[in-house]
């Protein structure tokens, strides 16, 4: 089974890859780009049983900082 | 209006991170991860009117490095 976690930094941390690529976005004439926040995606390929307590586990043990990033887990 | 672009290594392509992330977290005690994949997510907050189509221009000139990269947009 397959599973999906995204971690993105907290809003009010500061972003500057998200920063660097909408200034760079800017610069190539695309307008109308308000805002760009860069996260993680993290996608698991786990044996048949494991459920999303434990990729939420995995999630607060290694895979986010959560002092400064947020995570969702998707299954399946 | 928002846009989420994922932009993943593609298939064969060698991804160390996810095999630091695969190992760690076997390391830690966590068995049956088969696989990790990492990449970039991407959230874009754009001015009403922006289409699919200007989200993939900025991928392939930009947000993807599209010889070893492939990725999906999510609009809405």
């Amino acid at each position: 089974m397959k599973a999906r976690v995204h971690v993105m930094l907290k809003a009010g941390v500061l972003d500057p890859q998200g920063e660097a690529i909408r200034h760079a976005l800017g610069a190539m004439g695309f307008d109308g780009v308000e805002g760009v926040r860069q996260g993680k995606v993290i996608e698991l390929d786990l044996a048949d049983g494991a459920s999303e307590a434990d990729v939420r586990e995995m999630c607060e043990k290694l895979l986010a900082n959560t002092v400064i990033e947020s995570y969702t887990v998707d299954m399946g």
